[in-house]
């Protein structure tokens, strides 16, 4: 008995569970495992890796369920023709994070795409929604990596009432299981979207030792903050910042974000070869903090199932809250 | 029609909605009102003012519904005897808020009182568990006043994980509403505690100018720091730090912390001068990241029943969610 909501409706899928179009790692394998049983997996177009894109997308033509392309909109806007191979692979929906939305909004409306909005703010979700958008993500500082500093508690009621019903409302940050599902529809989210839980998937393209890290980790083992992009030379506009499972190099670095830009050619060399070396003790596994909720690297689909049979448990069980007159 | 749940059953309440025991501001009044409607009312013992105790604890005496007191662990070391005080009056539990509450727990037991614990963190929990705590509350960062870091939807299933049906888990911090209570309670809670939404009521001993403060503000609007302990000359252990409405003040101190050390006793005149005139440029409104969900400030009873209903129409389900197979 699938969860209907308004989100399902708009987007034709059965469950409403998106994939974080987290940077590389949510590739076109990821994507179809989550939109295959029900879901809507969401591309990671990331910064636009153009050859990347071009592959990617390529395997998701003709794919027959919905399924979306994410960018990070600020970065989006340094090679704007990117959203013309994300269109012509006929995506339900472009997803955009992470800046003003409205220069893309009218290219994705006449390609017959949805627009879906992650925002982090009141004021980012009123440009959201002047732009157009269809459907709003309220993530919270939970989040694994760019975010901002407002709680999920926080922002999806706040933006709830915002949007006083004119779109759906989908909760990220801190989600990793069905309770989080059910938790989130109770506030009046009309579905949840997920990273950290998909990191640690089969399909993921991911390291598997960052993989088992996520799996070992319990919540409060992530940190948000700017060392990772500073280490990668990567720092985005204010007020995004990333979270990470904290690891030696974050633990060396944190509070000391001057020093390290003052020796910031040795650090980033050091970085990238770490990174290269699968060494996550200095690269960083970019996770949120529901790491503590996952045990396991099970296919895509499961993961979608365990999640809606346990919402819909909560769901159909919690009339038993309520006693009897 | 009630919503029964383990808390419920262990404190002989009606409804899973807890007052947090806010210093001052959750005297016997308070305490009474969210008791008398089948909540449960802790006074704030706070600090531990043996005067204000006596007193409010005399209104207490005789009072026929469940109620309890709260204490700031790490002050009522300072003070144990105000513990006999507190057992004297005859409360349904003591709940005990930072700092270690094993010194206490043996003569709680013995007075026939549960302990309820509040806590941050797992290592926290533990120690809450360890010493026989009944009732564990988890709170996160979103909470007014004095907290830590984790964010609620994070801290509230960690908890229940941690606890794993030992003990009740209360959620706390961000809920102001009936969609909070519900939410909460799909992540698996007993029940929610609330301060800032109290706050915000008739029988709250606070100004009414901090309460038209609280219902003008938007979520966001609160900051975590500890300005406004440092300009009491109040710091506190860490990890505890405070919430308030962001003001003159704060945004004047924020980020110059060393300064305000620097000059602290010209601050402190100021801020005492500030509180003794009312003047909430100054002196602090502490309040959590609910704020945008209070609008209004009706009796605490109402509070109370508005939150409970709409928690039982959201278990109840006028929305089914679930469709049909």
């Amino acid at each position: 008995m699938p969860i209907a909501t308004p989100l399902t409706a708009l987007l034709g899928i059965k469950h409403p569970v998106l994939l974080a179009p987290m940077d590389v790692l949510a590739g076109a394998r990821l994507t179809m495992a989550v939109s295959g049983v029900g879901g809507l997996g969401i591309l990671g177009g990331g910064y636009g890796d153009r050859a990347w894109l071009d592959a990617e997308t390529a395997k998701l033509r003709g794919f027959k369920h919905p399924f979306a392309i994410g960018f990070i909109t600020w970065s989006l806007a340094k090679q704007p023709g990117l959203l013309d191979i994300a269109l012509a692979a006929k995506p339900r929906a472009i997803m955009l994070s992470f800046g003003d939305p409205a220069p893309f909004a009218p290219r994705i409306r006449q390609a017959g795409a949805l627009l879906i909005c992650q925002v982090q703010d009141e004021d980012m979700a009123r440009q959201a929604l002047d732009a157009g958008a269809d459907i709003l993500v309220a993530q919270g500082t939970e989040a694994g990596g760019h975010g901002a500093s407002r709680t999920t508690i926080d922002i999806v009621p706040a933006l709830i009432d915002l949007a006083a019903g004119r779109v759906p409302v989908v909760a990220a940050g801190g989600i990793a299981d069905g309770r989080g599902l059910a938790a989130m529809m109770m506030l009046g989210a009309s579905g949840v979207l997920m990273g950290t839980r998909f990191y640690a998937s089969v399909e993921a393209d991911g390291a598997d030792e960052a993989k088992r890290r996520i799996c070992a980790a319990e919540n409060g083992n992530s940190v948000r903050g700017i060392i990772f992009d500073l280490s990668r030379n990567n720092v985005w506009p204010a007020p995004f910042t990333g979270r990470c499972l904290v690891n030696d190099h974050a633990r060396r670095w944190m509070g000391r974000e001057v020093e390290l830009m003052q020796q910031l050619s040795a650090v980033a060399a050091e970085y990238a070869a770490a990174k290269a070396a699968g060494d996550f003790d200095v690269a960083a596994v970019i996770a949120g903090e529901a790491v503590g909720l996952i045990h396991d690297i099970p296919p895509a689909a499961e993961i979608v199932e365990r999640v809606v049979t346990e919402a819909e448990q909560l769901l159909l069980g919690r009339r038993n809250f309520v006693a009897a007159a």
